[in-house]
C-alpha cells in the first residue's frame, strides 16, 4: 500500500445540524473533506447579515467551520468564539461572533468568497467549506393548497397548518453554482446528501443551477442519509419512500445508496417529538430499487438538549457522528 | 557575551496613540516588553463595552495588541481584524472588532482578565499588555474655575473653554492596581512614561493605588517622553517644565530622565495645529534638574492623517517609532 496515495475525496452537501454531525464524524477519518453549504437561510443572525451588511448568510458556513475546527489544539478558543452568540449589547445580542468575524473579514478583503477562504486559514481547518452559490437568493415553498411562502425561516417554522404538504420549492432569483462547488462534486469519490431538513437544508443545494449536472456527471458514489424523524410543516407523515421521491424530483434517479437507521430511538425523546406531530421515518423502501439500501444503527445514544450557543444542536434526536462516519467510510471502501 | 542573559525588561506606561508608537518601535528590539494601560476610557466603543457589557473599557488594550502583533506573519489578518471598526449593522456600526472579540472571550471565560491574557495567546504576541487596574472607575478633572468634569472623553474633548487649566485629576471610585502591573514595574529595567495625552492617558495610570509606590521602589530607570505638542483643553500653553511639574505632582520626584524632541516639525502640520491653539511644547528645562535631559530628533517625518480604523493614529504629528525606540534603547544601555 502506497501511503502517498491521495486521500479519498468526500463531499457533504447540506447546511444544518445534520451536516455538522456528518463533518464532525468524518473529520476523524483519513479523507479529503469538503462541505457544500446552502446559502438561502433567512432567519435571525442571517437576516441581519443579509439586510444590514449586504452579504450572503453565513450561519450554516459558521457551523461547518465549528464542526471541522480542531477541538484540542491551541485554536480551541477560536472554535468557542465561533460558536458564541452575544447575549449583551443593544443591536449585538443575538448575533453570533462567527458571523461578525466573517462580515468584518469580507469588508477588509472586499470579497465574501475570499473572507470564507481566509476564515478557514485563520481557524487552520483541514477540510473545505464552500458556499453552493454566491447568488443572493431566497427559498420559496409552494404548498398543496396553492399558497407560497417566500422565506426560508418561514418554511422552517411555518405559521400555517403544519400538516400541509409542500409540492415544490424554488429559488428566487435563480442561483448559479459556485465553480468551487461544481469542481468539488465532480472530483469527489463519495458525495453525501444529508442528513438534514429535506426542504430547507438539503434540496436548496440541488436547486442551484449547475449542481444537478455536476451530480449527474460525477463518478462519485452518491449516498443519501435518510432523516431519523419527520418534521412537522415540512415532511409531515413522510415515509422513507416519500423522502426519496421528493429528492429524486430534483436530481432524477442519481442516488447510488440510501443509509437507513435501524437503531432504537429512546422512548423519552419520542414522547417529546410526538407532541409536535413528529415520528420516526417509516422504512417502507422495498426491494428492487435502483439503489443500494444500507440499514444499520446510526442513532446517537445521547439525548441532546438545546444549547445556548445553538451552534451544535437544535433537536433532541440526532445521528451519532461516529456511527454515521463509520457507515459512510464503509460505503466509500466498498464502492471503490 | 552570554546569549542566554535574560532580555532587559521594558515597561511602557500609558494607553493612547503615543503608547502605540512606543510599542511599535520597541518590539523591533531585543527586549522583554510590557504595556501597562489605563482603564478609565469612557468614549464611543468603550462606553458601550462598559454600559452594555458591564466590562472594563478595552480600546487602549486593543491598540496595544495591534502595535505588538506580527505584521508579516500568518496572523496579519487577525491584526487587521483587531483594527477593524464596523461600518454597517444597526447597533454594530462604530464598534471595533477587537473590543467585541475581547467581550465575547470575557463571557466565554467568565473573566475579563483571563480574556485579555488569552487574546495575547490567540494573536501570538510576545509582549504583555496589562490593565493598570481592574477597578471599574471614572476619571474626573477639576479646572481652575472650580468646575469638575467627570468623564474621560469629556476631558479629552471638553465642551468648555479649552484654555481653562486643569488643577487636578482623580479617579472615582479609587482604583487598586492589578498585581501584574505592580510586578511588571518592580521587575523592570526601564519604565517609559508616555508619550501620550498627559491628563487622559498617562496620569490616569499614576492615580491608581499601588502604582506610585511601585515606581518609587523599582530599580528601573524611569524615562518621561515629553509630548511634541500642547493639547487644547488639556495642556494649553504648557511648556516642558509645566508638563514635568504636573507629572511630579502625582509621582513625586521619581523621574530619572526626560526625552525631549529637537527635530523639526513640518510647517504644514504646525498650521493645522495652530488652528486648534496647539503649538510645539517649549523646551524651558534648565540645567541643574534632578534628572538627565536627553535632547534628540524624535519626530516622524511622515505626516499622518486620520485613518478610518482609528487604531493607528489620531493626530498629524507624532513621534517616529524607530527614532523613539532607538533613543530609549540608548538610555537602557547607558543606565545599566
Amino acid at each position: 500500500m502506497n501511503s502517498k496515495l491521495p486521500l479519498p475525496k468526500v463531499v457533504v452537501v447540506g447546511g444544518g445540524t445534520g451536516t455538522f454531525v456528518a463533518l464532525k464524524g468524518l473529520k476523524e477519518h483519513p479523507v479529503d473533506l469538503t462541505a457544500i453549504v446552502t446559502m438561502a437561510d433567512s432567519g435571525g443572525s442571517n437576516k441581519r447579515i443579509r439586510d444590514e451588511f449586504g452579504l450572503l448568510p453565513t450561519s450554516d458556513i459558521r457551523q461547518c467551520f465549528v464542526a471541522l475546527a480542531d477541538e484540542n489544539g491551541g485554536l480551541g478558543l477560536m472554535r468557542s468564539l465561533f460558536m458564541y452568540r452575544f447575549e449583551k449589547g443593544r443591536g449585538i445580542a443575538g448575533m453570533t461572533f462567527g458571523n461578525l468575524f466573517m462580515a468584518a473579514l469580507a469588508e477588509i478583503l472586499g470579497s465574501q468568497a475570499e473572507a470564507i477562504r481566509q476564515t478557514r486559514k485563520v481557524l487552520r481547518i483541514k477540510g473545505k467549506v464552500i458556499p453552493v452559490s454566491y447568488t443572493d437568493t431566497n427559498l420559496s415553498a409552494r404548498y398543496e393548497d396553492g399558497h407560497v411562502v417566500a422565506e426560508e425561516h418561514l418554511i422552517d417554522e411555518p405559521e400555517h397548518d403544519g400538516t400541509l404538504k409542500i409540492t415544490d420549492v424554488f429559488l428566487t432569483p435563480k442561483a448559479k453554482a459556485s465553480p468551487e462547488a461544481i469542481d468539488a462534486i465532480k472530483q469527489a469519490d463519495l458525495v453525501v446528501l444529508g442528513p438534514g431538513d429535506l426542504y430547507t437544508s438539503l434540496i436548496p443545494n440541488l436547486l442551484v443551477e449547475g449542481i444537478p449536472d455536476a451530480l449527474a456527471s460525477t463518478k462519485a458514489t452518491i449516498v443519501y442519509v435518510l432523516n431519523l424523524m419527520t418534521k412537522y410543516g415540512q415532511t409531515y407523515q413522510y415515509s422513507a419512500a416519500d423522502h426519496l421521491r421528493a429528492l429524486e424530483g430534483y436530481i432524477d434517479k442519481r442516488i447510488n445508496a440510501v443509509l437507513v437507521n435501524t437503531g432504537t430511538i429512546p422512548k423519552r425523546a419520542l414522547a417529546v417529538y410526538a407532541k409536535s406531530h413528529e415520528v420516526p421515518v417509516a422504512d417502507d423502501i422495498t426491494n428492487g430499487k435502483p439503489y443500494r439500501v444500507v440499514r444499520t444503527d446510526l442513532v446517537s445514544d445521547r439525548l441532546v438538549t438545546k444549547s445556548k450557543s445553538d451552534a451544535l444542536v437544535r433537536s433532541l434526536i440526532r445521528h451519532d457522528n461516529g456511527k454515521l462516519a463509520n457507515a459512510l467510510m464503509h460505503m466509500l471502501r466498498s464502492s471503490s
